[in-house]
């Protein structure tokens, strides 16, 4: 006899935003196949379509969750078109969304074991679904029933993983005297968070130029004065720029994309 | 001896906005009465007092919630006044809230069983409610109450279903030519919907026109290039108007209300 | 033998805001520790280190949730620095978060009984927890294990109650023809809510004067034509600036911290 399997949380992410019924109309479908499973929103304000912003959320909130939880993320610009529906099982979580990128930050960091395409209609909501909420129809009926217990196999036929689509981050340009990077993430804070890792940084002396201006690193944001820059590791572990109690980013109007440099000193 | 009823989950939209803690302090009431209910989110970012962009959502959801499912909504008004506070049974599901309105979506869509006026004080937070906020004094707690097994016939006296506050949708004017309808709602994304039901576009050859220019219809928003419009049957079951990766309404500036027409090609 | 605690319920305050993932990332710690939780979102939507608006609404909240909830609050300019994290208990609740006066609000209407500064790195989520993010490496996982039963004097050193720091609320002057108080928080709607209690003001002939302009007193916002100002006592306690189906801040154009004066009439 086979043990039952213990029923897994749902983190969820989309760009639905909260002023709709969506994300609630997404939860209402999950608890009619289950109502007993967990499910904890991750954010529902991706802008609009930026698979981007949702790779560096899903990537950066992925370790803190249980074993085995399910991430299931919607932010969907081909809904209705050719992309593939996925669901891949990881070393330390599951993944349920459709197949544009959203994951390749988790899948940078943690072993996809097994993907398949979600091509068994039997654990669709219908079989007939929506074409522009597969979140409703598709994805949510799937984190469901894979919660559940449902096994990832039983949801659709095997894919290869290297066939995943994937957003590599860009990699700075590391040289002895300095890394040359870019802003991939800006927080509600306008804290602004480079692809920079700690790890290029650790045990050295550096600072961050933007155009002409000096920024010097430190540990916390009230190691300066108040309304001063510092750069210092964030808590996601890359390199970030902060405004003690004020926002870098109205500060010192950079954008996703743009470039810093970070300078050592000796 | 009567089984014990299974608690139900509640589902809560409002206009109170996630700035304040009234949310929080309407789901510590619930969770005052019973720390077991299910309690899901629909949104409460509903416009302050728009009655209307409540009634669109909760109609909406209501399909997808487990049976039986008590909806909680407060879009209030008249609170303090002499409006009457409701609750009803429905074929799949329970309602509470004020009597303006709000369920109007809904009751055109599934049968209302029995309505009462919540007189009864027992299951109020307290028998002497604050004059502007019934979700916290009256409408949580009955939802609560009723969520636990508490029969609807004990909140109050019976009311006449036919006596409860209707927002009937204006009807689009149909002809084999065109359908003149309006804009319903419009949501998050910026996707105009409008008052004219997927049923009477079916198996059509249809267009939209707003002011000189003509929207094609199609299945899904890639269908068209990016940043091209498009006129779709949306999620919901009614005609939307849609940009592909972009926002309808700020190219169209149509509002909620606004004229338009579909046009059939033969 | 001693009977094992119940689970306790989480009540959740940050600055956080819901665009980013760092909410979720701290009830997936918390998840992590117990995943049987009830937790309850309260906002996360403070102004960015506004400690003034997190504890009204922590005291606004409090009176309404289950007898020994904890209440999570984080909002913390001086995250890193060498501020207190503390836990301490209530007759009615328990509180975990930065030592910075976001909870003076509660203490001033619930007895703390004891306090303790979180020192016992045992209850944190790694020995060496990040110095921008305590909310997730100190205070989530601390509230998780005090909800799960962990006794608050093992969370670290008891501390004197009289050295956690207080906000007090600005009182208003009182004499017998008026009072002259302040705005101590504005809501969603727009209201004006003053720092006058209502107890000041109770049975007696009132309105307010707000430069040349003055508001006369009524129970309910309907009991003024729409789109009139009156004052009345809110749900909270306090006497409150509102405008019937408007936004009251916006039309007098009033701050946090403005001066207003209450007339009596005799």
């Amino acid at each position: 006899m086979t043990k039952p399997s213990k029923t897994k949380a749902i983190a969820v992410l989309t760009d639905f935003g909260l002023e709709d019924s969506y994300v609630g109309i997404m939860k209402g479908v999950m608890a009619t196949i289950n109502p007993n499973i967990p499910i904890i929103d991750l954010t529902h304000k991706i802008a609009p379509q930026q698979i981007w912003a949702a790779r560096f959320c899903l990537m950066n909130a992925y370790p803190y969750f249980p074993r085995d939880t399910v991430f299931l993320a919607v932010v969907d610009p081909g809904v209705g078109s050719k992309r593939r529906s996925v669901a891949i099982k990881c070393s330390q979580g599951y993944l349920v969304g459709p197949d544009n990128g959203l994951f390749s930050g988790i899948l940078a960091e943690d072993t996809a074991l097994k993907a398949v395409s979600l091509t068994n209609t039997d654990y669709w909501r219908i079989p007939d679904p929506s074409l522009t909420f597969h979140g409703r129809d598709i994805f949510a009926p799937v984190a469901a029933y894979l919660a559940s217990g449902v096994a990832l196999e039983a949801l659709g036929e095997s894919i290869p993983i290297n066939s995943l689509v994937a957003f590599p981050l860009e990699f700075p340009q590391v040289t002895q005297k300095k890394i040359e990077g870019s802003i991939q993430y800006i927080d509600h804070f306008g804290n602004l968070i480079t692809n920079i890792s700690s790890l290029l940084v650790r045990d050295k002396n550096w600072s961050i130029k933007v155009d002409d201006k000096v920024i010097k690193s430190g540990l916390t944001y009230s190691d300066v004065a108040p309304r001063e820059m510092i750069t210092l590791i964030g808590s996601h572990g890359w390199v970030e720029i902060a405004m003690n109690g004020g926002n870098a980013q109205e500060e010192l109007d950079l954008e996703w994309g743009s470039d810093i440099t970070v300078i050592f000193q000796f």
